[in-house]
């Protein structure tokens, strides 16, 4: 930490700020300016952050240096991580040596609706299954999730194609349930800084999907899966889905760039929701290219059998020919930048 | 609803359209253009959402003409509405007519601290103490609030001190026993999206504070407001609290423009937050002002005893010789805007 | 300026730092900690930023502590600024004793238009009459102002009403022309990273009304605000006048707090312009309130006698009512806030 | 067009919004809704604008319909443009067969850096020289570029290298004086919405770079394009540089998902600066491979022999390993996306 002085600071002012510092243990190291003095703070930063260093008289600013996450970190785990998704006999890896494919409709409607798209994405290539049970919406008049039926459905699915599934769950008091029928369970972006669901999910003893906030910084986001492994639950993959910005031509913008700052910074695994950034089904084969390209382990996407008639996000789900050009670009782009398909590494003991 | 055909639809594309419309019972007005045609459609919009619309073919974009809120718009209920806070015997009014202060401290560290902070925020002029007993923080490793016992705090300083009390719930579960002990539910910023926490608040028979989601549009946050609301609790009081954009010499960016557009269509009051929104005690006053001229139902603001002591946000709690300039606009900026002092029209039956 | 090392670093790094350091005569005060050095930088910073110091092995980060502007900053000159818009024998401050209230049409389309819209803006007390000859248009088919004809007539209207007059020059090789007709140069939102131009108006010997970018922080405002001061030209008043963000019921969000942030750091006055920043009639005058509120030098409006003909912005122009509330607005809320009427102190020298 | 009127806007109301449509020619399309009248609009909507239709009594909003740029269109220009950059005999194309690579440094500060920079850029496959010898600066205290000297030196180096060269105008007084050196004139990200000088490149007779405003939506820089091309001059090749968001780890956020929205909408190339994208070295290969998987038309680096003594932007600029894997990604990912090496089309007539 590096507190920074105001101009018309006093001798007494800096003594006091030293002293705060060395009173929780610290080291204060003075640097006395022409114009204004810094103060390098060394020891135990979670201490200095009870001082309120900010309030202080003569204190114009204070500077954190070090990352404020750990467990997630690459400081003290250099190697980037894998997560295995699915049960006992049939694990798919999320991770550095792979590429992986996951799609499905996005939300389960019927059983025979939640079959044909299973049918769709493991013909195009995924390897794992998605589809919502329970969807958080913007209005309490949409559509809000089969609940239980739906995971009910979406386990008979996996087990009938084969697919590890993957779905979200929207409040702390239904992770138990969504953990006992899901192979991995998903945190939307609205939910991102909902502490309590992060804390229950990390209880769950499954992997975790992490979605970032489509406001949130990625340093933020990297607290969220803090949260997360804060209860000893380290098997988290986070999900870049697009952030708000001023642009309205796509429904959030794809911020391709967290890909890479993320990895450089984090052990976790980390792929790609062209679906969900862009909202155009035009859009989701070009942006999942520019995410494999880019070096992400994995994209998600929607699919349905039937956009017309879809309950929920039609307007982006993939069929036909698009879905198509994106099974061939799951399969020859991935080795382009030095990857291997999932599916080629499940481990089976 | 206006459906934008794009230039290149058939006849049979508009035809199509047509047809869905009035097959869901709706009317379909189709102007034929030179370039393009458009579609406006008259009848029951939720069942138009069923459509998917934007996913027929020839379909190019998709104006939604109505607000998507129904029970906090004004359009069915022109008189803005006034809502009363506190027990029987004492209740507080936030409304059209009335200007109301709540003050206290960002959160309960002590029944001392608490006290003394309550006793501040009365002599300043504010009639309604705000306080946190569950805290939501970006870390895991911040302090998290006392929980119940910081509820038992609360209660007990605001019958001391005769003010009804306000206190933020971040989890569902926690909603019965926070109901018990406070006058008035908030939902803080990052919980303005949790649609399960919204319920449970418009469940619970008391009145809710709802502060706006530091990423939400104006519409979303009515549309959060109208969870609660469909839950039969139209006792909501908005709260503006700073939106985040890209300027960082404030922590967010506080919209004081929100408080007229929110008046114009909805009828729920709306008070502003200046020290969540700028984080620097330097601005509370002058923002506090604005907010009073803008025209806003109330002001909220963080004062504390010993701010460098604080467990949280102390640089933005008020104390001393600004509490004192805050006191004093808080009795002469109303009146200038038509509004008499919150505490005098206090509803003792 | 301070060097954060990353955690590996070594010692040979930290020493080349160093040695770069002190090769431009700077002094480097190094803080060893656990994980991180952090070197803090003493002298002149200017010779600090040739260095690039993030290209230097081993550094994570370089954190500016010091305002980058030096002219329009407070550190070396604590009192505010009084900018004197006019010709000799009648000049309007604008400055922190006082209030200015500017206004007139947006655009000059005819001399009685010009004349009809000043003389509204006089009775309901601005001091400054605004109107453009030269309008920046997203569009090239938009009306893009009249050029010197509408120069001449500003001129005329403002000696026939005894305004001084405020016009908008959007190209460096206008500068001259504009100068000579005008008492004062507005750069516009679009322009304030024009350098060339602010470069131009610097020179102009003119008062000048530098709008902030849409997308500029403050710092970068006061930078461009720097620029022109740099030219021997400190007759700079600062205009708030929305910045852009993700909300869509405002053409763009007032950052009312732009305000004291901007007395804080700078000497220069700042004025507010609350038509443009929401672009809806509805909002102007409760936003004027809240920036005479929170402290502002003065505010800018549009007035128009026949809103529905207007060539440019006719949807944000006053007339009648509103610009009568307005007119009441400015007369009774300065004094509440400390500051008289700028036409009581127009200086007749 | 379409009008909404207000809920309680009255049968005159509609009328005369009717009546001022037909005034200019326009037919107008009333549906009326249980809750509001909607008005499609038909005809020229050039004169529809300066009916100032929101300023009429009982209108609550207008939404435009069409794109409001033509030239730029695909809508009569279905197919992509490429456009030709150099001297007569060796002419290298931007567009949707081939795939350009432009590189060189930020700015030219000697013949020497300048020539190494080239050779640098050459091997690694670049075809087109960039380099800047205006430069504008956010501080006027900031190396601006050395000028004519520079554009000298530029021009000298194309020839020695064979490659043709885009640099940077950044004043409309200085058009005539780049486009007699340069082979292609860059439009900066600043200057985006600089009229004038976006005129002055459309009269220059040479290809234009436009990059985007780091706050321009997609349909706001098209318009900025349209600015070019109203002057006869329809060379030009847009840049996607980033754009500004709330995420701090990046300096902009590159809007990968601009690339196909751009080419969905209009005929013009379209290429990507991942290096002021992102302002970090190690980000700039990995989003090049975005980029070209993406389908970008091209992509321009930055690439500097020292950049530890670079006079601008050293941080991001490449050398090295990584501009020996760029030039790999370069070589190997186009293929993919179905383009050919740019180097491999040159027009040599």
């Amino acid at each position: 930490m590096v507190v920074v002085m105001s101009p018309d600071a006093t001798d007494e002012d800096v003594a006091h700020v030293v002293a705060r510092v060395e009173g929780v243990g610290g080291e204060a190291f003075v640097s006395k300016g022409v114009v204004r003095t810094i103060i390098g703070l060394v020891g135990d930063i979670d201490s200095f952050h009870h001082l309120n260093l900010r309030t202080l008289r003569g204190v114009a600013d204070v500077h954190r240096i070090s990352d404020p996450y750990k467990l997630v970190s690459r400081q003290h785990h250099a190697d980037r991580s894998t997560v295995w998704v699915g049960r006992e006999g049939r694990q798919v890896p999320i991770g550095p040596d792979s590429f992986t494919f996951l799609a499905g409709p996005c939300a389960v409607e019927t059983a025979e609706q939640t079959l044909e798209s299973a049918q769709m994405a493991k013909s195009a290539g995924a390897t794992i299954l998605r589809g919502g049970a329970y969807k958080p919406r913007t209005s309490p008049y949409a559509f809000q999730g089969l609940g239980v039926p739906g995971l009910e459905i979406l386990a008979g699915v996996g087990e009938a194609t084969g697919l590890p599934v993957v779905t979200e769950v929207v409040d702390a008091r239904d992770v138990p349930v969504v953990a006992e029928y899901a192979d991995m369970l998903q945190i939307g972006t609205r939910n991102m800084a909902n502490f309590g669901l992060l804390q229950a999910a990390g209880d769950a003893g499954k992997p975790v999907l992490l979605k970032r906030g489509m406001t949130a910084t990625i340093e933020e986001w990297l607290m969220a899966a803090e949260y997360i492994a804060q209860r000893g639950n380290l098997d988290v993959v986070l999900c870049e889905r697009g952030i708000r910005t001023f642009e309205p031509s796509t429904r959030n913008t794809l911020d391709i760039s967290a890909v890479p700052v993320v990895q450089a910074t984090s052990h976790l695994p980390v792929i790609v929701d062209p679906s969900h950034a862009s909202g155009r089904k035009d859009l989701v084969v070009p942006l999942s290219r520019a995410a494999i390209a880019v070096g992400a382990d994995g994209v998600i996407v929607d699919v349905h059998p039937d956009p017309e008639t879809a309950l929920c996000d039609g307007p982006q789900a993939l069929l036909g020919s698009e879905l198509r050009e994106l099974a061939q670009a799951v399969r020859r782009l991935p080795p382009i930048v030095g990857r291997v398909d999932a599916g080629s590494l499940v481990r089976t003991v």
